[in-house]
């Protein structure tokens, strides 16, 4: 293992995808603290590629191509990491492998995204399409703060675009739409009583019971969508109940709440009546969030020119991304970066070399700068 | 309804029951705030009784006659309170009802025990047994603070004796002995995942849930001790699982609290087995509280000569009480006291002056002051 470089954001060489990656890596970014890092990147881009439109809006960044092609290409990345995790936050470096946090996901990715710029400044006659790049914050965070809600809401025309790429960990391959997210929280009410005369009052985790057995034992479908197959999960991830510091009482409350990522399928209000349907029993339920799903749309030009085009394996994407904020507006968008997405948000997150190279191959070869 | 007198603890003359009651209630004693009306109680007592022995251990005080009769009669009555509910603090009148908190559980007992106090005072000579009067704290909280608990871990000849009653509202039954306790909490792991790919992990609520249906269905015994038929019961009365204010991770951990009242058949170890059986399938159980049963003992002489000589109806006390602290020293202990078990601890508890002065006439025949 050898100490990483000490080279900053503003010094590598952005042929250097790797060590960009290191710099960037060392630069902490946990949501909602993007400031430094959008800072640097803003700072670099105004000297490295002038000639392309820089616009800022909060600590989100957007550079843009004006080349008059006929199809606007946008590619996007978060500046945000997840908080360190086992003194992850420092960078270090085995032969090909880089190992810390936000490494995959995904610096990975805005190194490659900071190259094409500085490559689309240095000639852009090769340009294939118009090209939007979008660095943006807090994605690893609740909607509310996202960055690149933040932009659509305030000054829309800068994500106006035909196709989008986001940059999340797929590791070499498409991952197309993305699955939708309901978060439900189903209460079950009772009768305070002692616990030494339970029938003069009336359990309320008794009576949850029954519908979180039939919670657990539910078999999630496989449900396929332009031949890909979305693998839905329901998950019980909180339950609570009891009267608090109190063991000598009869609960009269207990609560219970759901998470199921569904496929591109439904609209979260067909997610919502199935998820309705298997908490029947509770007497109330309060929707905490929901989140449409995005639709692979393999057979939209833009997305079997990339995908076919170029040759790439596709799979579904089984998180919600941002690609679903593109589909809304019906703009057909994928995720497609460097990095393994299993080990994004985990301690020993890392990348490697030919991950970062094999991407910025791809992209670059799609927007024409390679 | 007309207010209450305003005559306090000192004053009131103790065959008026009803208003020793009130102006018992009238004092606030909530558990750890008995100092005022230990104070209160202690300074009638040597006003009113002085040729009795009286001792006190923090608020607790012990009150005795020395009649060398050859059997020790102890009658006991905790000072304290549950907290107030809803305004119960203060004493009402309707008619021959007195509502207010404590009204029965129990400062009426606490009337009848001074009224017996201040009848032995006036003539001993028609005790039938040696007396032993104690009023302590701490009834209503936490076994470690009870103050019985404490007089017998540093003066237990003040509590020696042959038979024991204690004035838990029993509406003029005797209630024979008490049930066990035992809680338990159960732990359940599971290997926290993103909530989009639960298969790299696994759910430890969905891994309770098996379990918690087992104890929601689980139906308890009737028991029979002496002839009389004790209703266990079995509560699940705490359930927790998730990873605080993460809807998207799948939990690695659940607890449920389990709360066991058992039959006097049973020792605590007995009990103990058997909740554990119940739990099969937890991954570590702790067992948080463990209170041994008190048998009714009816067959034993003193309790024959009050129940069956006085002609009193009996039944179970499924609730636990400090008869098991006596039953523990092997002396025989039942529950008979003014007001109704049930509306015990709740908003509109009350107590009628007949079931006072029904309690004083009993205890008062069977000590040999009526």
């Amino acid at each position: 293992m050898t100490a990483p470089s000490t080279a900053g954001v503003l010094d590598v060489d952005a042929a250097d995808l790797f060590g960009l990656t290191t710099a960037l890596v060392a630069v902490p970014s946990e949501s909602h603290h993007e400031a430094e890092l959008a800072d640097l990147v803003e700072k670099r881009l105004r000297e490295r590629a002038p000639s392309l439109t820089i616009d800022r809006v909060a600590h989100n960044i957007v550079v843009r191509t004006q080349l008059g092609r006929d199809r606007r290409v946008l590619l996007g990345g978060h500046l945000d990491t997840v908080p360190a995790n086992g003194g992850n936050d420092v960078p270090t470096i085995d032969g090909d492998v880089l190992r810390g946090l936000g490494s995959a996901d995904m610096k990975s990715g805005l190194a490659v995204l900071l190259r094409i710029a500085e490559e689309l400044h240095a000639d852009a006659s090769r340009a294939t399409h118009d090209v939007t790049l979008a660095f943006y914050e807090c994605e690893e965070v609740r909607d509310e703060f996202n960055g690149l809600g933040k932009i659509f809401e305030v000054q829309p025309d800068l994500l106006d675009g035909d196709f989008a790429v986001l940059l999340e960990p797929t590791d070499g391959w498409v991952e197309a739409g993305c699955q939708g997210v309901l978060v439900a929280k189903a209460g079950f009410d009772g009768e305070r009583a002692h616990a030494a005369r339970p029938w003069m009052g009336s359990n309320a985790i008794h009576t949850a019971s029954e519908v979180l057995a039939r919670l657990a034992d539910h078999e999630t479908d496989v449900v396929d969508v332009d031949g890909l197959e979305f693998r839905e999960s329901f998950q019980v991830v909180g339950i609570e109940g009891g009267v608090q510091g109190k063991h000598n009482v009869v609960p009269d409350r207990c609560t219970i709440t759901v998470n199921r990522r569904f496929a591109p399928k439904y609209s979260p209000e067909e997610a919502e009546a199935q998820v309705r349907e298997l908490l029947d029993g509770a007497d109330d339920i309060e929707i905490l969030q929901a989140q449409m799903a995005a639709p692979p749309n393999l057979t939209d030009p833009l997305v079997d020119e990339f995908v076919r085009g170029l040759s790439l394996p596709v799979r579904p994407k089984l998180g919600w991304t941002d690609v679903a904020r593109f589909a809304a507006l019906g703009i057909p968008a994928l995720n497609f970066g460097p990095g393994d997405p299993e080990i994004a948000h985990t301690q020993g997150e890392y990348v490697t070399r030919a991950s970062i190279e094999n991407c910025y191959d791809v992209l670059g070869r799609f927007v024409g700068v390679v």
